[in-house]
């Protein structure tokens, strides 16, 4: 089994190499409840989060990571910058290049910018998130805060809601827990289900989704495209997907609900199960940093030894 | 006296634990004169500056402070991020709480925000301006300043002067400064006055004010008001309010000139002030920074001793 | 020969003053080239980047610069500043001063202004492109590549092609150039030439310019301003001036060929081109961080010395 060399998808990923980068996330959550949250593994690297579509909280979160290994990070926006003056994104990664950035955070709205990347840059290319592709650190933090919660993923049953279609967390989520052994169901109306999900077996019903299901993934619904009239419209939606106390009880007791934020209170979740026991969401913030602290070790330091 | 855990405002605040505060940006203004300006004070402490409403000088007065003091530093800024897909100032800060941030430094222009966010967070919270109710930061190094000059507030009188009505830096000058034992007047236009403010008496009389005041503080005028026709014409404003030599002159002799920039030059105080030597405008930025260090170090390392 | 105190432009300078520079770049160099790539040179300094006029990639460069030598950084931008509140430049700049900055990078596109800073700060200050007056460090990181590639400047004949007049590259290319003894020549269509362009011979022929030179220097064109019809169009410059295999072969064999980047690929340069063996465009930006924390070292330890 080879070190990895990127983070784009799962592809080619094997359960064990899942299994080592938790270890690493288990040992950066100590680390994160020090009172000095800072290690050196990663002095003197530079880290470039280079975002063409914006994320504040996903940036943050790897800023944070990057940081508390004390590596150095910079900043490349499109906002005021040459992208607008008609520089490409190859050329944008070849500057960063030789500026010698170790490390390239990307996410854009352009599915597979992150797979070129690779062969432009030297570097080692994160996918941050592209288009409705792919965005593996989401999934690893959902797998890893689920491996917390359950003990494992091996035979659970995981149902993901909402607009599958759009979402590249549904495709990260059920191609990663798949891998780990779960049986992954993805619920949604039929105007926002996709021919196929590998790795998930798709339904209308969200009943037959929940029903004994160890854990529930509720996604973010662009509320933008609903009130343009191109998704179902809201109330409609809530009718029929939201997850609220009386259809969580389909699953199994104490099952836990998670949600990759930002949340429509009261849109994908009902606001009294959005700040319950059952929810995650804080956990899986937290878990985030410790897991991008992880992919960022394994894959700079893991390379160079 | 209890240890301090926020800084929203001065209620509860009692004269010693402002005098402790200076004690340290004494010491902190020490550090700045260094060739070396950086401790380790807060190393591995993450502070996230949350603005909410734009403050490119603040924020970098509270960024210099805070890495000065070996702190990690996050920008949370509303432009590109989640606020704009509908998430709340609860969710956002409650994002940041899960990646283990310390302080919050929140600038927002709906009074109050600071105010919940206590109960939101159990880091340090830390007001930077939230709509026309508080500016604590600015009023602390507005106080430092002035008791530099005057070695001390007791039984000074202080002139404020300007647009009190719409000004949380004359709100948190009149409530510290008369905390510190000075007798706080408050001067301007009597569209601009406010019907109370705690700590000081208001007038319309400029005259009033300044005779015989120690210090005298120009308010900034917001431009876009006065043209907007909102508040007084601008040459109405000049010829009734503007610090002038000559006005400046009813005051003691040497009567300190303050200013919470940026200024408008020729608008709130005579050109000819604003560079001479009663100015105290570029002192009261750079003692700033030494107040913000104090204000982070004893909210966040007082709390952990 | 005293210390340098400032880089706005080369008035003054003399060659072996650059020549010590290039010298700290070499070390510079070898620091970028470990896997730790991180000096403590300027630990407890404050540079601040001071863009009035986007540029990320210049940003990026000189705040790598700067943290590699372990300095920190504060990067002021009008967007959402004092200046959208009537806030000049001058204090805007007196306002950092006031938070003890030891640097200021600026950039504007008000020619003149960083001269002025000078007067206005105590700290050092360098021109990061000001109008079409002069942009310095792009001049020493051309030269630096320059005498990389060819051994040295001296006897050289240096052609840089297209927009001339616009150009404060060319301006301070050929300020530098011919300050180290090189043959300097400008070309580009008869409305794109200035009247003079001292330390260079300028003409309208690309052949002239082209014939025998040792490197040759391809500037960006604004296609903004081609498309609104104040320049020749598109079309037409890439006839008479795009830098093609063809005419590339008038110059010595293996001239190498550079650009300051962002390229408009097969514009300004034959595609071809731009990722051949002749092209030093990626070298160019990789000595740009090098070039810039000697200037910075230089001017900032050199000082305090």
């Amino acid at each position: 089994m080879g070190a990895l060399k990127h983070l784009l998808d799962f592809t080619g990923w094997e359960a064990s190499q899942v299994e080592d980068l938790f270890e690493t996330a288990k040992l950066m959550q100590e680390v994160l409840e020090r009172p000095v949250k800072k290690v050196p593994a990663l002095q003197g690297f530079t880290v470039a989060t280079v975002f063409f579509e914006p994320s504040t909280r996903t940036k943050i979160s790897f800023e944070l990571a990057a940081r508390r290994m004390s590596a150095d990070v910079v900043s490349f926006s499109p906002g005021g910058s040459s992208l607008k003056k008609g520089e490409s994104y190859k050329d944008t990664l070849l500057t960063l290049e030789a500026m010698k950035v170790d490390a390239y955070v990307i996410r854009t709205d352009a599915a597979g910018v992150p797979y070129q990347a690779t062969r432009w840059v030297k570097g080692v290319v994160i996918n941050a998130g592209d288009g409705r592709r792919a965005h593996p650190t989401q999934a690893l933090l959902d797998a890893f805060t689920l491996t917390e919660a359950l003990g494992g993923l091996e035979g659970k049953k995981i149902a993901i809601v909402g607009d599958i279609l759009h979402s590249r967390v549904a495709r990260s989520d059920a191609e990663l827990f798949s891998l780990l052994g779960a049986e992954v169901w993805a619920a949604g109306p039929a105007t926002l289900l996709p021919q196929t999900l590998p790795g998930a077996r798709l339904t209308t019903s969200l009943k037959e989704a929940l029903s004994d299901a160890d854990a529930v993934i509720a996604l973010r619904l662009q509320r933008e495209r609903m009130e343009a009239g191109i998704l179902p419209s809201i109330p409609e939606y809530v009718a029929g997907y939201q997850i609220t106390p009386e259809r969580l009880a389909w699953a199994k007791p104490q099952a836990p609900l998670l949600h990759p934020g930002p949340m429509n209170r009261d849109v994908e979740v009902d606001g009294r199960l959005a700040d319950s026991e059952n929810s995650l969401v804080t956990r899986q913030v937290a878990n985030g940093v410790a897991v991008r602290m992880a992919v960022l070790y394994h894959l700079l330091v893991g390379r160079n030894r």
